[in-house]
């Protein structure tokens, strides 16, 4: 799989090991950056990785930041992006079910190596299950703020 | 504070129990569906919570679904929306510090109901801290997918 991995500052060495992680795996990747430990604008990358997968440059994404929670709210600012953040593999498991998420995002202040390469490694692994989720899904790509829900 | 929550079907008892609680803390309740165990989509509830923070309607969102991750997809497709998946309180937290977020997303099969107070309870106490992340929060305003992060 054509794997983009994205981080600010703060996950520069998470992402590393992820991409070390997927690489090893048989993955390719594609490094968005940031490439050093200067200070940047998790929005920036979050966008980047976001553009990236809804162009089809790549199958998924990987968004990490110190919380994850910066740059995942970037990441869905993309109606073609469906970033998950999660903190452990049930979560990362139901993205993929539910979702048909095809950007993870991670934190690196929050957890920890093994528990991010265990993440990564169900949210590669787990399929769409399709069904009742398709609509909800195909909802997430045309957002209508102006409507009362059904 | 006044607080707008929505949930779908999956969250409903979540709901519920946090609406009760914030009327407890004093706090004023914009209560937006969905109100039964009837099959709904996410997307409808997470647009309707940002469309009501980024409007104004309340000061803060929350956003509940099974995994929390389908409704904050949905939320954070609004530019105006800082939508946080949070399972624990430190990134309740961080999400205030750093992100200024104004909803807080959380799934009710993943979290109990306990650990579902404490995040809130610490999102609604936590202040952003400006600074540094004064641009970075602008930014997520700001969407812009077709440049090259600075």
């Amino acid at each position: 799989m054509k794997i983009a991995f994205a981080a600010d500052h703060a996950a520069v060495d998470m992402k590393t090991l992820l991409i070390e992680w997927a690489q090893g795996e048989g993955h390719e990747v594609v490094d968005l950056g940031t490439h050093g430990t200067a200070s940047v604008d998790y929005p920036d990358y979050g966008y980047r990785v976001a553009n990236a997968v809804a162009d089809g440059k790549a199958e998924r994404g990987v968004a990490l930041c110190g919380s994850g929670i910066g740059i995942s709210i970037a990441a869905n600012r993309h109606p073609g992006a469906r970033c998950a953040l999660v903190c452990e593999p049930l979560s990362a498991a139901l993205a993929r079910n539910h979702n048909d998420a095809n950007i993870i995002a991670m934190g690196a202040r929050v957890i920890g190596p093994e528990m991010a390469k265990a993440c990564l490694a169900t949210f590669l692994s787990t399929d769409f299950l399709g069904d009742r989720h398709t609509a909800r899904v195909a909802k997430l790509g045309q957002p209508a703020f102006d409507e009362e829900p059904a």
